[in-house]
């Protein structure tokens, strides 16, 4: 097919699997422009290895180590600029937006601007400016290909069914790493017990997302925006195998789902080859090795997270925004142990409780919403301190 | 969408379903023409219902029985000219082909000559003559929209993917009645036993064939024709909750599985208004209330009739013609009780042995090979009575 993309954190957990799927079909595609952040190391084997005429990195000091080794071969861009180069080279027909966090979203508008599709593994982009992105795909005929595995699944459920016939969206949730946990043991959980995830292998800040169930909250809104659903019309099933990546049900009863082995390549090059699809040589799927498929409800009571992302999606306007933005700096500042595991929703709740609702924010007042909760989850962090101190 | 029906079989299992279907769905669909057997009572009830122009009966009584009741509003007609009479009957847009047997072959070409769309329950006809009727549906640009729930599943998971992209089919089996029985059971057991089926109320012969797997065996070979699959690209899967209805594994590695309630009147409903869906009110599927999914390797060794299907398809020609007319055979003496459980599988073993192969039967030779099969049947089983009685 010979698509020529872009990528956006390229040195990231799907980054690097967005380029095993690229080397592993020669001929297929061609990659323009790759953003990576302070993993210079490695930008520099992927510069050696695929080429790219642009790069973006964090600082300065990135800079300079990319143009010592390869010098005029490759153009060098820092930061917020060089994101937004990358994603809006002109050969590039898509783009995937591999970066952690609502840092997505400048680049993501400019690509669609510049009429990319974007493969979007980026789900805070959606979560913070769901109405702006969408409107705007729309708008330019750009496709938003999902690359999280769940949103892959309904995608392929969906793939050319009627948007009248569909009645529910089912999404699947591993659980995460304290599933089981009772909230006396998430109170006293370790970063390295939250980091140890049963069935995937992702970047720290999703996989401590897993361990709250945030991440599958991120994606009941991410779902929203994607296929145009109520949010009473989308459920989550706890499946704790991680096999049926997520499920449809139509009007007429009949359930279409998603299964595969957990191998986020399976979904990256869905994306990319849609609408059609690439041979892959990643694990096959053994239904009579894996036995048994489980179902469960999720529990609210133990992942409050969950549930303040249904109230948050449902309360629209700038509360996702806010929402995402205090979950990305508790979720932060768990990791580097300063705060408790129970502290990451204390903290999201807090600021979400102090915000004052815009119903319709433009791309600024997200920006701007964005900015105030970071401000106001380290302002409740430091309350929840001089809390625990008294 | 108002399409205009005709139905063979209509006082069966799936030809009442199919009626509730239509009647769940005013101003959807017409039933221009039935066709029933000797069930005289019920086609009455059905006439006054539903008001076709045509129906067909078995015989001279219950035509007497017709127009006793109805007089001119409706035209009646006797056996395979019935039949034939309302599967083309000039306004039909579908024929739903809900005899059981191999009887349903003639009709259904006539149904394709006459440019009719088939929703196929009829699985024996693609068994008996897949070569003739695949052909002749392609030629003529009709749909075979299939109604047994694997293969409506398979339908479902396959909607506008590229043939390419597709790498195995996934037939799942319930198991039948004797999922878990020794040989040593099976030996001994009785019609009632077999006809218990776990999941499924279905007719006689169906439930007998679960049995034995029989069933699973001819939607393998359904399956190689409806979807242009070769036999080592199809397996079966034993999944006792029957939830699963089956599932399409493409080359990328993903899997699509349709799931549902077991309940044939959504299979039925898709095919009758396939593409689009419509609303069904019947039962959904709650996996919360389902919890777990099994899935095991199907035992060839206790169930040797799946083997044999796998090698009739694989041997091609008249073969599973033969094979299926020798098990409908064997099958009814089953259910007379005048044999035992495992002389089905002899009765089939015995018949396929002595079977000349023709390589690529014309129609003719496809009714030849079905009556040498039927009356071989007949002699093995006295065979098999002689040998027990030494």
């Amino acid at each position: 097919m010979s698509r020529t993309i872009a990528l956006l954190g390229s040195t990231g957990s799907i980054g690097t699997m967005t380029l095993e799927v690229v080397a592993s079909q020669p001929g297929e595609f061609r990659v323009a422009s790759l953003a990576a952040g302070r993993n210079i190391d490695l930008l520099l084997q992927q510069i050696e290895q695929f080429r790219p005429e642009i790069v973006s990195v964090a600082d300065e000091e990135g800079r300079t180590a990319v143009r010592e080794r390869f010098g005029s071969k490759v153009e060098v861009l820092v930061g917020l600029e060089g994101l937004i180069a990358v994603a809006t080279h002109p050969e590039v027909d898509i783009v995937v937006t591999a970066v952690v966090g609502s840092i997505g979203l400048i680049p993501t508008v400019k690509a669609l601007e510049a009429g990319k599709h974007i493969a979007l593994a980026n789900k805070e982009t959606l979560v913070a400016a769901g109405h702006l992105v969408m409107d705007l795909a729309k708008q330019k005929g750009c496709a938003i290909l999902p690359v999280d595995s769940e949103h892959s699944a309904i995608y392929q459920c969906l793939h050319r069914e009627r948007s009248v016939d569909v009645d529910r969206i089912l999404l699947t949730a591993s659980g995460g790493s304290f599933r089981d946990k009772t909230r006396d043991e998430m109170r006293v959980a370790t970063v390295s017990g939250a980091l140890n995830h049963p069935n995937w292998a992702m970047g720290a800040k999703i996989t401590i997302d897993s361990a709250t169930l945030m991440n599958k909250g991120l994606e009941v809104i991410e779902a929203h925006w994607l296929f145009n659903m109520p949010y009473d019309r989308i459920d989550v099933l706890v499946h704790p195998e991680s096999i049926v990546h997520s499920l449809v049900e139509f009007v007429d009863g009949s359930v279409l789902a998603q299964l595969g082995s957990p191998d986020m390549r399976i979904p990256i090059q869905y994306a990319l080859s849609y609408p059609d699809r690439m041979p892959g040589s990643y694990k096959r799927l053994n239904l009579l090795e894996v036995g048994k498929l489980h179902f469960r409800k999720p529990d609210f009571e133990r992942f409050p997270l969950l549930r303040m992302c249904f109230d948050a999606g449902r309360a629209g306007g700038s509360m996702p925004t806010v929402l995402n933005a205090a979950n990305e700096v508790a979720n932060e500042y768990f990791r580097m142990n300063l705060i408790g595991f129970l502290d990451i929703e204390q903290t999201v709740a807090h600021v979400m409780d102090r915000h004052q609702l815009l119903t319709n924010p433009s791309l600024e007042e997200v920006l701007e919403a964005d900015a105030w909760a970071r401000q106001q989850a380290c302002q409740v962090v430091r309350e929840l301190e001089l809390g625990q101190e008294q």
